[in-house]
């Protein structure tokens, strides 16, 4: 069962693989998670990144990806995706591995007081300290909610855009009104230009919104009209009802129009855009202490309940607490320190990036005049 | 009394000038001041910023003004001038007063509860609320300690770079070895190129250190050089032991040679660099709360033990506190959101730079599609 084909899903899935032994696991890689893999960094700590998402970058490459912020500390103005993009230069030196498009299903705690975290998509993890950074939630695509959808077999059903092979000579059907609806509509009908797979695309394309106005950049909207015009992509308005199936085969949708009469249409592929919610999911099943649907930390040290598990970000809440990303910034320093301590066994001494050979040595930059 | 002639003095200074009537008075314009200024401007608080140095940027441009700092959130890599240069650039839409190369010298409240404070520059504000930002203190310059000194007249003792129109046709004893006393000899001797003071320069430039070995930059060792070479700059190696005077004239130096041995040196006008130190000052007599030289505030707003006095920065301690730049950024957020709800009564909401119309009018930013 994999992540993208039932994001709703977080039960069912066994797997015998052995753990990816870490010092710290990361829960979340927006600002915060990438932050807190820095600082966990300086603290020579290694740890491994999360995401239900495709990319880092969490809520704000989501949902502010091409708006400016202007708060973030020395940087008069950025946007979302500028600011992932700048923290995740900033932690290349630290290497930490990615598992993107997966969340944490669930975590409990070995004998050996390692915490034991598995993924939607079955990677699974023994880590010594865990760090949730998962903001308002995991963004999850919404689920197309109609009869026959859950028992689809894979790679019939998407969430999140193809790799574009993977939609030659398909019949595929785009469902949603919004900026990846139409990209994703536009790639399965645009041949592709080259190497192998020059003039390749989908056999058919279609476009299904419940009315005929989509959102997208307006070049793409554009190229959407001359791929309209030229019939590459049909645009049909109106709601799936039904997706019709034999033996988990995709054989048809069934959808209303605007005067509620229902057709049918011949599909075996379907991209579906319904928009993206974050859920805090499992996280609220932990154990761990909860106010008002956020973790409650003690913000000397962000550490939650249960010892060897902090959280930072919009996700927490102590006295005080403003979700503002320069804040969160704070609080991933301030739970690298405490974890340091934890997993050390010893008070880390403060040591400054400019100065600390030790540090240099971690950046990978060399100062010779450093002390 | 100026501030540049008399760094170590604090008392004596008597103003009856009214004082400069604001919401929000910060002490110290290093990054976690300037970044106080931008968050109590998004709150809608005016401010005013005091610094003892002449320029912005505090410790961080004093200090590593040319070295790379690493830790900033989303800046892989700058040096303190380039941060103090970016925050200066972010809080450009506050139109924030600065006041500098004056340190607050005296602090009390007034009856009406407004908080009375003095510089050394003789500058006076009436404030409704304080913001410490004073890191490990003032930036001061090390006083030269010599008989006589106490007793000359201004402008004949300076501790900061002149300005170049006030050496013409002097005498001029530049004194100390690092990259500031090099600069400042250099201008001294160079005879300007432009405008209404071309060919003019100091009548007579000597530079003196205790060894023959200066710290600069490459190019302004080579520059030194030259001019030594042309006569322009004499250097004197050794060490000042008595400024003489006639009724407040300096007329000489006495000096002490590598073998103990005394000489006379005419100048009328003394550059003294011997490095800038932290000093805590009056800060320590307003009887605030303090534990081990640190102002003792409640992470939650920043408050310090006096209502309407907040503290941000390395200056502050509370459980867990460290001595980071991106720790101050934080601590500057809360103690804007504590200050607006005392400043106006009401606990402010949280908005967004990114959303929110009445922040983009703040920043003077239009975004028509904002909500």
């Amino acid at each position: 069962m994999s992540a993208t084909q039932a994001p709703e899903s977080s039960t069912g899935h066994t797997s015998a693989v052995s753990p990816i032994e870490t010092d710290a696991l990361i829960i979340g890689a927006g600002p915060a998670g990438l932050f807190q893999a820095f600082q966990l960094g300086l603290q020579g700590i290694a740890s491994h990144l999360v995401d239900a998402l495709p990319h880092v970058g969490g809520q704000c490459a989501q949902l502010y990806g091409h708006k400016p912020i202007y708060d973030i500390p020395g940087i008069p103005v950025c946007t979302g995706t500028e600011l992932a993009q700048l923290l995740d230069r900033q932690i290349a030196p630290m290497q930490v591995p990615r598992h993107l498009s997966q969340q944490i299903e669930s975590l409990r705690q070995r004998e050996d007081g390692r915490w034991l975290a598995q993924t939607t998509a079955g990677t699974a993890f023994a880590a010594r300290s865990i760090f949730i950074a998962a903001g308002v939630g995991a963004f999850v695509p919404k689920a197309l909610k109609v009869p026959g959808v859950d028992d689809l077999r894979p790679n019939q059903l998407h969430y999140h855009p193809l790799q574009l092979d993977m939609a030659i000579g398909r019949s595929v059907l785009v469902y949603g009104g919004d900026e990846e609806a139409v990209s994703a509509a536009i790639a399965c009908a645009s041949p592709l230009s080259c190497g192998a797979n020059t003039g390749a695309g989908a056999a058919k394309t279609y476009l299904m919104h419940r009315r005929d106005a989509f959102q997208a950049e307006p070049g793409q909207l554009a190229r959407l009209q001359q791929l309209r015009d030229s019939g590459a992509i049909e645009v049909v308005i109106g709601q799936i009802t039904e997706a019709r199936h034999a033996a988990g085969q995709l054989s048809a949708v069934q959808w209303m129009d605007g005067e509620g009469n229902e057709h049918p249409l011949s599909v075996d592929m379907l991209l579906v855009f319904l928009g993206i919610s974050p859920r805090l999911g499992p996280i609220s099943d932990w154990g761990l202490a909860i106010e008002r649907k956020q973790l409650v930390v003690d913000p000397a040290t962000q550490a939650t309940s249960a010892a060897g598990i902090y959280a930072v970000g919009d996700i927490v809440t102590y006295p005080g607490k403003k979700k503002l990303i320069l804040c969160a910034f704070h609080e991933a320093a301030m739970a690298a320190f405490a974890a340091a301590e934890y997993l050390q066994g010893e008070k880390p001494l403060l040591q400054y990036t400019t100065t600390s050979a030790k540090l240099h040595g971690i950046l990978g930059v060399s100062h010779p005049g450093a002390q």
